[in-house]
């Protein structure tokens, strides 16, 4: 896993690729991803495909900067991952 | 549901996007979208946020061109929904 979270601008928000050896593996994160969003009440934007899952977290749309909450959620996501590999 | 299929070129695939009322009835779409995708060995892209899925069907990366199993998987993907809203 060489790819890490980028903190982009206009309109802020933090950028990760994951990359998975199998389909299934890369449902579970997936679903994970999901539980965990609801519970935050924060919902990315998740591209995928086959063996890659693009996460995008976006800022609050109110302030327009990322808040601790969104790097939380950018941790929480990448212990899914460790979780995973364990 | 007023959106439908495009179909682009450069490269040739098939869009569309879908909406949801609800977390869960995206969540349940996606599910069974990968449970098809797996099915028939064709993984469109997908990405999605709280409430929408796009959906990306690529053609064969040889023949470059849309395939009848490419416009089966579209309209499998659009019974899902048929079936969900019933």
């Amino acid at each position: 896993m060489k790819h890490q979270w980028q903190e982009r601008g206009r309109p802020a928000r933090l950028e990760r690729r994951y990359e998975f050896d199998s389909y299934q593996a890369l449902r579970d994160f997936l679903d994970q991803a999901a539980e965990l969003s609801e519970r935050e009440g924060l919902y990315p934007d998740m591209g995928f495909g086959r063996d890659y899952v693009n996460m995008t977290i976006h800022s609050d749309e109110s302030s327009g900067v990322l808040e601790p909450l969104q790097h939380r959620l950018a941790e929480a996501l990448d212990r899914l991952i460790t979780e995973q590999i364990d």
